[in-house]
């Protein structure tokens, strides 16, 4: 069994009368622990794998990472125990000093004026955002895009037996196999995972790419994509107004309601050979 | 036009060849900022709407208001204002004072021991719930309870126009209509707009009502329902396996899948007379 599902009896009940007992296969979900130079800094819930990636693409987004060099070690904290066994809950991780002296503040917006409005997240955004997505002129095809989801799914290894995943993969145009993909309960771990994998390769910025997203596109997951280089983001269903506003400013091709044969282009068509 | 949605240009691109540009209308996010006696307390990502309803929901489910007398006033924050006008993105609670003297600090968990663990998670839920989930010997029809998703779409105003907005609404036993529904980009947010309005009315707990939610049931889900006093929880598609496990500590009823003509029952299969 591994640690990113967990099997549990559940009674099926259909109208049809029939009322069976069967085991079930639930996606995981356990808190994390993240540490800075020892401190705690955030809990999050997430389904348990690919901590590593979680924690650094998560650090990249709030803007206090770029490389892996600015990482000094990351690990599980070895004190984590429960019952004698590590939980593999708490990850610890130092920064090189000099990143350490000068990161932000969390939660940058609770101090902002009073007057706090979308215009202000987006350009809080813009100004810690450390690459231009304007200059990215990496061209797709969107009949490519609309196989994406399908193309998504296919490599959900987690999604296949519990349902309950939200995914996020990486493409470069011309195959349709996905770059990276990974798996999580929740929409913004699943992005994390995936910036995380690429600063562990070196890969960031993550020029000439285009991130699908199983879910809904929001100002968050499209900050995330700003942040990491990302020029392209698709969602299966809807974006926000904000995350539509901030893909515009920020240089970002924006698409939403991709499904199979169909999709709506809410910013950036350049890319993919639409008029603006 | 409503703050709730925002109208744009978007480019439709089908598979066909038919390429065109027409507007559409997205579901609005903006920053909510909530202040505890005048101090920054957390901001959130939502649609705008029923803001008060978020903000008391929000902290009941932190565990730090049970009823409306807890709160002695709630008001956007003269102060906010951008270009001139209130940009009605922050919100002033005045706490009675007796419960900001005992209030609990936020983020518990991240001063919590080394060992982190989903038990530990439950185990605060189970120590800041205040009502007693298995004294509530509701009953329900499992037919009725398939027919929820769609009674809560068809009361969703603003997905019908967005197609962006996650729902919660509540359910009691018997009528097909729910007694309240909210919605927000964010599902947590529909939940506590829910819970908000309960409090409002001077309705907490929520005994004998079932609260059915559009998307997945994360732990952070069954949390807010169980601190509600809400004793069933169906949700259209899967929970995590902390979810199921929070659920059956606390005698909750809950429900997976729900689909037309099927649904899963995770626990508390007895409220809907199923042997257990």
């Amino acid at each position: 069994m591994s640690r990113r599902t967990a099997r549990r009896r559940v009674q099926r009940w259909t109208a049809r009368g029939d009322t069976a007992v069967r085991p079930d296969t639930l996606a995981a979900e356990e808190p994390l622990e993240i540490r800075i130079d020892g401190e705690p800094f955030t809990v999050t819930m997430r389904t348990p794998g690919d901590d590593m990636d979680l924690v650094l693409g998560f650090l990249v987004s709030e803007g206090i990472i770029r490389s892996a060099g600015d990482v000094r070690t990351a690990a599980y904290c070895a004190g984590a125990v429960e019952d004698g066994l590590n939980t593999y809950n708490v990850i610890d991780v130092v920064l090189d000093p000099e990143v350490s002296r000068h990161r932000p503040v969390r939660n940058v917006l609770t101090t902002s004026a009073c007057g706090l409005c979308g215009r202000s997240s987006i350009d809080e955004v813009r100004t810690t955002a450390p690459y231009d997505l304007t200059a990215d002129d990496v061209q797709w095809e969107p009949k490519q895009i609309v196989a994406y989801p399908d193309a998504l799914r296919a490599a959900q290894k987690v999604f296949a037996s519990t349902g309950g995943l939200h995914a996020a993969g990486l493409f470069r145009p011309g195959p349709e196999q996905p770059v990276v993909v990974r798996e999580d309960v929740g929409r913004h771990n699943a992005v994390d995972k995936v910036v995380g994998w690429a600063l562990r390769d070196n890969r960031l910025p993550l020029t000439g790419t285009l991130l699908m997203v199983s879910g809904r596109a929001s100002f968050e997951l499209v900050q995330k994509a700003v942040v990491a280089g990302i020029p392209a983001l698709a969602a299966v269903s809807a974006p926000s107004s904000l995350a539509a506003d901030l893909a515009e400013e920020s240089g970002l091709t924006l698409v939403g309601f991709v499904r199979g044969e169909s999709m709506n282009v809410y910013t950036g068509g350049h890319r993919l050979g639409l008029a603006s």
